[in-house]
Parts: C-alpha cells; sequence; structure tokens
C-alpha cells in the first residue's frame, strides 16, 4: 500500500467548473508529466525549479488534451513530502478524466481516500492528530469548526501530547533501570517527583477530555430544541433566524445552501434546530402520541426555546417551563415571549426573552443568550479536542494514570507501575500516530475525500 | 464595467474538495493578496518572480484563515493579460467564503460570470471566438465536443475570417478608391480578379456553414429514438447501451452519473436516445393517442433504431418500417432484430442489425452502424462551426457576399458595390470580435460559470 509509487486523484470538487487539478504525487511524478507536456520554451519539467509554474499543453499522442499550468514541487517541500506535479486545466468532467487516465497509462496510479495526506504522515510532515485535522478543516462549517481545525493542524495540542508522552518515557525508563537492578532495591526515580509528574499529566489530560464536549458543540452544532404550544410563532421564530442568517452568510452563491436548512450560525457557533410537534395538555391519546414524541426529541436538545404568544398567555406555560426544569434538570431552558408588537408584557418568569419574530424585534438578545448558555462564548482556550478517537485515547491514558497513582500510594513494585505507565504511553502514542497499527491508519484515511 | 479594477472569485466547482483555488485578477491582485498573506521566508509577494508558488498562511487580523500556496503571474504573462494571482486552500466551503470576503474587503470586487475571459478578450489575449471556444471547452462531455472546442480555442477557424475579412477590405479599399475618382470613371479594382476572390470567400463561407449540421451532432449528440412494439426489448438495449458505456467511462467516480442518464458515446459522439411508447397497429382510441405521441417523438431524431423480436416477427414490423420511411424520408432508419439467442433470423429485411440485448450480442455491430449513419465516423476536417452566433453571422456575411456578386454581374457602381461589402465584413468581425458592442459581450460572457 505504502510503497513508493506515484499516485494521481482530481484535488478539486467533482463537477463543471473554471478550473480544475489534477494532482500526482511520487517519485515518479515530474517524469511522468514531462512526457505528455509540452512547454512553450521547450524546457523539461525535470530541469525546472521547485515551486515554479509553467504554462504548454498536455497531449495525447497527437490529439491536444488541455492547454494547463503545471506547478512542481519538488520533494521534500511539498504537502506529501514526495515529488509533487499540480495540473491546473480547465474544469470540463472530459479534460479531468482524460487527464487521470492519461497520467494512469504513463505509470500512475490512482489515489485512494486520503492518500496524499497518509503520505504527508508517513513521510513526517506531520503527526497523524494533525493529518485528521486536515480531513477535519475541509468539513468544517462554521467559524468554530475551522478555527479548532486550522489551530490542530498547526500543531495544536500535538506538542503538548507529545510533551506528556515524552516525560512518561523518561519516568519509564527510571523504571526500568531499577527493574535492572532490583535486586539491589535502590530507587533510582525519586518518588515524590513522579507523583509531582503524574498529577501534572492526569490534570493536561483532564483539561483535554473535558474540553470535547466543547469540542463535539464546535464541531457538530449546539442542539436546541424550539417547543411550545400550536400557533405560538415557532416556524416564524425559526425562519426570521434562517433568513437573517442566510442574507449574512451567503456570499458565494449556492455553496451552502444544502446543508444549513434548520442550521444558524451565531458567531461562528452552528446551532442545529429540532422540530418539535405543539405542546399542550390534552385528553386526546392520538395527540398525546405526538406530544411525547416532542418530549423524546427534546431529549436530544441542549438548550430548549420555549415559545408562548404574549397575546394569550395562561398559566399552562409556567407550569409547563416548571416542569420541563424537573424532567430536564441539565438542559438550558430559555422561556421566549412572543409577539411583543401586539401582545401585554406583565407577569413573566425572570429571564424571559422578548421578541417578536414576525417584526424582528429582540433577536439580537435571543442570539446573545443562545450564546451564552451554550457556554460557547468564551473560547480563549483554543486547545479543544474534537476528535472522539482522540477523547478514548485521552480516557484510557488517565485511567493508566490513575492506576500508576494508586500503585505508588500502596508501594508497588516498579514491574508493575511500568505496565501501566506504558499502557499511558501506547495511549498518547496512538494519538500523535507513533505507534498506529495499518488498520488504524486505513480507517482514519478512508473517511477523506479522494485527492486529499 | 470593464474598469482595470481588481475582481476576486472561486475558480474550481462550488462544493466540498480536497483543494479550492480562489483567483483574482487586475492591477491591485498581488498586493491585496500580499496584505494578509504571511509567508514563511519573510519575502514580500510583491518582490516575487512571475509564475513561482509560495507556501504561507493567509491571516485575518490574528486569525489564521489557513495555509495556502499562493501563484503569482505578472502581467502580461497571465490569462487575463493582468496582473493574476491564485490561492489555493483547503476547499472547506466556510474557507472559500472566508477568503473571499477578506479579499473583498482587501479592495478586491467579485467577479461576474466569465469576467476573468472578458479580460482576456479585452486585453487581446485571445479574439471573441477562442473565448466563446473556452466555455465550450468546460462544458465538453465528449471527445469530439472536447477536440472541437479545443481546436477553436488554440485558433481554429479565426485564422481563416480574420483572412477572409483582411481580403473583403483590400477589396472595399479599392472601391472606396473608385468613389474618390468616380468623375473620372476608372476601375482601379479589377473586376476579373474580384470575381475569383468572391467566389473564394463564397466557398470557404459556404464550409463553415455546412459544417454547422456536424457541429450541432458534436456538441449537442445525435438524437436517436428506439422504437418498436411493447415488449420487443426496447430498454434491455438501452440498458445494455448504457451500462457498457457507464463502465467505461466511469474512472472519476460521480462526476457524470447525472448527466448521461440517456445518453451514450461511441468513439466520441453522444448519442441522445429519445424514449418513446410501444408502437403498434390498434384500433384502441387511447393507446393510439400515446401511440400519435411517439411519432411526435420521432420528429426530434436523426435516426430511427426501429427494434423487432425475432421469436414473433410479423409482416406488421416489414409494413411499418415502409411506412417510417415514407414518413421521415431524411431519417436514418436502423431494423435491428432483437433475441436471437432464442429466435429464429429468417426474412428479414437488408440492413437488419442481429442482436442479443440481453446477452450483449450484435451490439459492437449496432454501434458502428449509429456511428456510419450519424456521418460523425469521419471527422478528418476539423474546422466546425459548433456556435450559432457565428453560424448566423457567416449566413448573413454569405447574403451579402451574394448580393456584390450579383451587382457585379449587372455592373453596378462601385458605391452601390461597397455597401454589401461593408455588411460582409461587418458579419465576419462580429464572430472574431472586431466589432462587437457591450449588449453582445455581456450576452457572450454571461453563460460563463463565476470564475472563468
Amino acid at each position: 500500500m505504502l510503497i513508493n509509487d506515484t499516485i494521481v486523484a482530481l484535488s478539486t470538487p467533482a463537477g463543471v467548473g473554471a478550473i480544475a487539478l489534477v494532482r500526482l504525487s511520487g517519485s515518479r511524478a515530474i517524469e511522468i508529466v514531462d512526457s505528455v507536456f509540452y512547454k512553450s520554451s521547450g524546457k523539461k519539467l525535470t530541469d525546472v525549479a521547485s515551486h515554479t509554474a509553467h504554462f504548454g499543453v498536455i497531449k495525447d499522442g497527437d490529439e491536444v488534451i488541455d492547454e494547463v499550468v503545471v506547478t512542481v514541487y519538488r520533494s521534500p517541500r511539498s504537502f506529501t513530502g514526495e515529488d509533487t506535479v499540480e495540473v491546473s486545466c480547465h474544469g470540463s468532467t472530459y479534460i479531468q478524466n482524460a487527464l487521470i487516465q492519461l497520467f494512469i497509462r504513463q505509470g500512475a496510479r490512482m489515489a485512494s481516500a486520503g492518500e496524499f495526506t497518509r503520505r504527508a504522515f508517513v513521510s513526517g510532515r506531520m503527526d497523524l492528530s494533525q493529518a485528521e485535522a486536515v480531513a477535519d478543516l475541509i468539513e468544517s462549517e462554521s467559524a468554530a469548526s475551522h478555527a479548532t481545525a486550522i489551530y490542530q493542524m498547526r500543531g495544536g495540542y500535538s506538542e503538548v501530547i507529545a510533551s506528556l508522552r515524552e516525560k512518561l518515557v523518561d519516568f519509564a525508563s527510571l523504571l526500568e533501570l531499577e527493574l535492572d537492578f532490583s535486586d539491589e532495591d535502590v530507587e533510582f526515580a525519586d518518588r515524590e517527583r513522579l507523583r509531582t509528574l503524574l498529577e501534572d499529566i492526569r490534570i493536561t489530560i483532564e483539561d483535554l477530555t473535558d474540553s470535547y464536549a466543547m469540542g463535539n458543540v464546535i464541531k457538530n452544532g449546539v442542539p436546541v430544541a424550539i417547543v411550545g404550544a400550536p400557533n405560538v410563532g415557532k416556524s416564524t421564530l425559526l425562519n426570521a433566524l434562517l433568513g437573517e442568517e442566510r442574507a449574512i452568510v451567503s456570499h458565494v452563491a449556492g455553496t451552502t445552501r444544502d446543508t444549513i436548512e434548520d442550521e444558524i450560525t451565531i458567531k461562528g457557533i452552528r446551532f442545529r434546530f429540532i422540530d418539535t410537534a405543539g405542546l399542550r395538555d390534552t385528553d386526546d391519546e392520538i395527540e398525546r402520541i405526538g406530544i411525547d414524541r416532542a418530549y423524546k426529541k427534546i431529549e436530544e436538545a441542549m438548550i430548549i426555546l420555549y415559545l408562548t404568544d404574549t397575546t394569550c398567555i395562561d398559566d399552562m406555560w409556567w407550569k409547563e417551563i416548571e416542569r420541563l426544569k424537573e424532567c430536564y434538570p441539565s438542559k438550558h431552558i430559555i422561556p421566549v415571549a412572543n409577539k411583543i408588537d401586539i401582545g401585554s408584557q406583565t407577569h413573566l418568569p425572570n429571564g424571559t426573552i422578548h421578541i417578536s419574530a414576525k417584526q424582528r424585534v429582540g433577536l439580537d438578545v435571543l442570539r446573545e443568550e443562545l450564546l451564552r448558555v451554550s457556554g460557547t462564548n468564551d473560547l480563549t482556550s483554543r486547545m479543544i479536542v474534537t476528535n472522539a478517537r482522540h477523547y478514548d485515547a485521552l480516557l484510557r491514558a488517565a485511567v493508566a494514570v490513575d492506576r500508576v497513582v494508586a500503585s505508588m500510594q500502596v508501594d508497588l513494585s516498579a514491574d508493575l507501575l511500568a505496565v501501566d505507565v506504558r499502557e499511558a504511553i501506547s495511549c498518547l502514542s496512538e494519538i500523535t500516530g507513533d505507534i498506529s497499527s495499518d488498520d488504524i491508519l486505513g480507517a482514519i484515511f478512508s473517511r477523506f475525500c479522494i485527492g486529499k
């Protein structure tokens, strides 16, 4: 799989566009493109400097496939670390196909998903967690998910993990030394210093695992349920929020329309809205089922917007809010009073947000409140774990470290300590890729798109 | 509109991919990117050589938008002829948006459709017919449409048109000279030489206009109707043809699936299949309507595949073929006998193709026959007009030239000849863009995608 052959793929999105990029990487990349590229100046690609662009035509025999610009990146100054050539062509599907087929006939192989990034990892251009951040970056749709992905791609907590790992390795080597001299009952590793070190490690791991809840919110959005009796204006509110947002974000036509659907982004944080049926007390059996279903959906939410109509407010609303608070103590419930343009506003619970969805009044206050209760308005610390694989490895590392601490408290021997220390090292190594099986790498890179 | 301000657009297809390209063109392109680009080496983009690629980060204030590769093309050595910068970034929609918005804040303007190519035309990098071929090239889906587009983009018949125009201009100037000396009744323009020249021009224009039928077929595909009684295997045949074709062309997954639908490409020529209801003689009024509709659809076809089932062949089929030949004398009718794996093959009309759609027998022969009757199997002459605007201008030029010839035959005076000669020149100038109004340019470039 990872032999140094030359791979080729379309690196720009599939479909028709002004320009498409076909990328090759591997020891024969430059030679393969050179064999079919005719540069106006006549100079050969094998002779040109790295990081230079060259206009010319690509020919299959006598047939001109396209006028292209070819950019050459010489090893190790490329994304993959290998010789890399990018062919910028006219973006017709016919040309894209024709070029890829031509390069394959000249000796390249179709790249598998994520293979360019995998090669960047294998050649040491980035560690595994950085490589994974590349995929997150490409998928990022909001400012916050983009910020955490780019932070991680540019190093992020890799350095922190590497330093933790290094300390544990030092620790382990001292323990091993004790093992070698176990007959003599010496302690090369100062137990007090070790205890402090383990505590440091434990705190850092905890910071990282604690950040995962936030990381998950950043990556997947904050789930919000808008609930309330029928006709209080749930859809009007959602449309008002969506409508304003769409107008703000849609600078490049058609790029995101499909995906935002029922999502809005407030200061870079995505909020995903969950549709629910109108809630009210009822004796109707069928309606009750629908309302039960709505309560089930509320389970998925992190925030509940509980909406009412100020023109026909009654005690039911207050009771329902109390009931929701009892049922879902861990969820944030925001009471929202709608239609303030036509209704009265007396006797509302503390913390109620007053809005008119129709007149678009009070939406700013509501947005601020959504940000505040989501806890995402303070992203000063950027060291946030968004990757489930990393989270899992960190949790296992924490367990192993805890076991070392516990063993030390009962003065267990060095060889028993060493087992758990090695386990903790192994968990951290999984994150950076210092230890990784082909299976794990395969699973990680298969979620990439072809061409990256 | 065409002031020399700096434009920016996403040049790769919209959507998520490994890499996206954001392109800027105009006098401030390099300066605008430089203001937000931080190159590892610290060198400024304003100082780098043309055709060089530079790795670094783009920052919006303190926030890193992405790690990018920036390629600089200095005027006039670029597609537009202006200073051009291409920013190759990770292909997330968030990053694409963020970069474009950042460049706009720095002073660029969102490009309109086709504006990069329009600038290439305005700066004299290509004539109008070449610019139009760029759009055809991007849309090309078959080898033949690709070949005619790239031939035209690289010069094509532009030179022929330019040479015709030049000859007519010489002719016109001689006529004008006669006008200046009209009192003296001289003939500077040798009438015999003029007549030969006009004949040459007329023949060339005719060659070009004659090629348009072929050009249309190449660009839009050959319409083929598969007709026949119910259950003779029309769908099986179509699926067999499509299935084999799909397996051959689909090297890049998902790129063409949406568009090929009921099309197959044989040796680079597209054939578009038209669905029809099963045909048979009937007294049923309702069924008759459906069959009438099928006949209407046959009108759109250039080729009719008339299919029968060899296991239950009867006289009806022969009669129907005769009837079709009478109704549509200008269409090519190919009799096809299906199910030869289980049926007899006696007494079939000459020229019948024997196939088994199910067993995929005889499909090669059928494909060859489709190519042969479409007349597209001989594309030795590549000078083919595919553009309706050019066809229209050529037809009008031909009419004007014919009028000049007719006027000369009755010895009309130079001033009357000159009017028609000028009209012919004007028609040819429309094709190359030597004369063009803003309205015409607007209409032409608006069919481009944004970013080209």
